[in-house]
């Protein structure tokens, strides 16, 4: 489902971040919708992610039920298996329920896992 | 009081912050309330906090009397014991009291304890 | 509860806003705690309302379960009893429940009332 | 759908305000799913509306693809129908669409409508 | 160019704003570009303009040179042809040229002119 | 202590507004410091008030013990007198106190007074 | 030295606003520098002002002394004498002295005056 | 003046902030009064600092003549002879005075120095 | 195209930032605009960037169609061409499409790259 | 021109920062007046610079044309020369102009000069 598109600058490090301010999921207990922003930040290797699918991809969570923390590491997983980039964080700012907030927050490669 | 659920990514280190916007205890010299936001940032190993245990966790201190430092401290305490965390911190930020608003933040493990 | 202090500008209209940031009271249905800013807005006559009797009146309803309605109104009546007020406000504006803010707003006197 | 419970102050013109900063529903032209605060301003006569019922029934348009224009009098059409309220109001603001963000609005009674 | 629909509730007086966060065209002397942001306020009759077609309508300014107050007047004049609206507004932010930001807003029907 | 000047433009009614942001005065109770914004708003007639006359004496209010509601109408009818505006308003928004802030305006003339 | 150019839409009352953000004099009595913002609101008649004729006549007060009040209405003045307009506002928005900020409006025509 | 109490969690490092918003004391050299906000950051030994000790020792400086930078530190020198903290910082924010506003900030123990 | 000038101060490594808030191109995709703020931060060498046609360059994407990706790397290499700095960095934050804003940033020299 | 005065901590490295928020200065080429927040951080050595004296000197540049790297670059020289401070930077942020805004940056010693 995620495209990709060739890096135009593969010789060089450089950063690209794409902040959805539109996402919405719901949640596996309650079945009531959560919202968040999620950020993708990443160092791309060969490729790059394609806009309009990450939009895509991201929309897929929409009547689906899954817990936050499950979902950036799956999101994790699935931005890494496509784009094998040189390093890559999500991060999901999901807004209040019952007056707290939560980020979730995960890198690859990160200090204690052996996917690095 | 405080439930857990197994964390869905225990092969890497990832952050999860929970703010707490509407949390109030009171002055146990005064009797008077006191209000903050309460932030708990954390790197789960194998458990996570459910959220709205967390909620009705910090609830119970709603008609206790106890001191900013004592608080945060006793809260981080609490959840050190609840989760086993790779790495927790409680900041606790306390609205304007004659003046002056205070901060007082916690972290495990820390230099200068043997806790770590 | 509430007490008052004479106002010391009777000859003329003059406009004394008190804004209360820290409301709480308790949800009737649940028990769970609600979160306000309580504003008071008033013209005084003969009596000004003194506002450390002000704080521990708003106090008063830390646990008490009232819904949003009846205690903006509530809390307009007592003001009114007490004070005697050309004109007087009160406004609550809750924090987010359920993904939801709301404000609730009621003037003495008003257009539709005999209370005027 | 829309559940209400009796006004406690009926004797009295005063204003309810509730906005729902998670509102989402479909584009009926091309699927994509759309973002808005919607805002209901009302005075109740002898009914409030229930805060849960209307998250719910809110909630409703999710899977729904309608136009904003259609979306709002919809909106104001089912609370009129719903509350009998002396005065209400209801905005919906939508998210940026091609770099243009958009605000509908509509009002019971209006000027020009026979429907007051 | 300005494409319209059927207003789907023309027995009430309602309002709509569009918001163009990204217009561009030329400054006429210097060829320069100008940006602003555009909005459109407007009470529909029996028609609504349709949102892709006034983003295309306002692109069509990009390489057009053309003064601030000649841009507001001939935007409402045309969207007026369009709709045939009830009211319309057209407002133009200038961004900072030589320390001086700019706002031209005129209207229809106004005070002075007979084209209402 | 309040020195004047004379108005550059008597044949027009136009508005001048000083906002001094660093008054304080001393609660009569307590005798704890009391922090506020003071803001003058007013149109002249023969005579506008000098600046640095007027930081001097709002300064004056330093060591002073005063309740709000007395001090903004007291430096209202001292600017009254110094000036003989055309109109006049004093507002006082003075600091959190036990987690309320308040704000207190008077006007000169008023509706309800006989000094207008 | 305000020139000025043929208005494109006489037939219409539309509002012209030019805010100057970095309008800077000196103080009469002391030398020192004054900084201010310096809004011109208008709704021209014939004639629109020209942009960079405006700034310049700003910048013209850069080494001059001139109190704020006389100012605003010199600057009002000379706006009304060069463009006949309809409705013309100015305000002087002064930066802190002393802190105390100050803000001074002036319009045209205006109800106390013969000018209008 | 300063009081101190028995620190709640001396086993481990922890950072307590207080931030004291209404600071004012005099210039030394006009005798016109200053205003900051004054902000206390240490990490407590044995002692934390009382905080209602902490604000009447701050009011103290209220008609004391003294400059910016001996002012900073000889708080952070009662600060450190009081608690004997771990480390410990005090930053003080003055406002603007002659169109400049001014931080001073000093640390204990610091990289030059012999008091740590 | 980029014009330069000798840097004043070489014996010394300073940091210059420009930052472009009205940077506007073309999708090569949809052929409809993109609109960024671009930054430029470096430490020169011999050579600074003149402003002036910094702005021209920078307008010469105005009609022209290319990826975000390939467009902070272009621009990039004309200005390590044109400078030869010390070190330099541009970042594109590219406004919102499709609800996503983006951000890309690209240095020289970089971690992995021989070019530095 | 530049005044100091003994610094009243030497044992200690601690640090200063004047904001100037009215800096202007005329463009060299244009001869058009530009403006800025030029910031200065330092820590002092024997010796602090007394705040008047940095306000006139740093007016002296009202009616100087002067480009932006070498105006910090020169007023980093004179300040050095004048303080000898431990480290001292300057920070010289400019408005906008042709939609670009700029800032410049110098610190004493930097890592590639003999200065330090």
């Amino acid at each position: 489902m995620l495209e990709t598109f060739e890096n135009p600058a593969p010789q060089r490090d450089y950063e690209i971040v794409h902040r959805a301010h539109e996402f919405t999921s719901l949640c596996p207990v309650t079945g009531q919708p959560d919202f968040a922003t999620l950020v993708v930040r990443y160092v791309p290797d060969a490729l790059c992610v394609e806009l309009k699918s990450l939009k895509l991809y991201l929309q897929g969570y929409r009547q689906e039920g899954v817990f936050y923390e499950a979902l950036v590491n799956r999101i994790l997983d699935d931005l890494v298996s496509a784009l094998r980039p040189r390093r890559l964080e999500v991060e999901g700012a999901f807004r209040v329920r019952g007056g707290i907030s939560s980020v979730v927050t995960a890198r690859y490669p990160d200090d204690a896992s052996q996917d690095g």
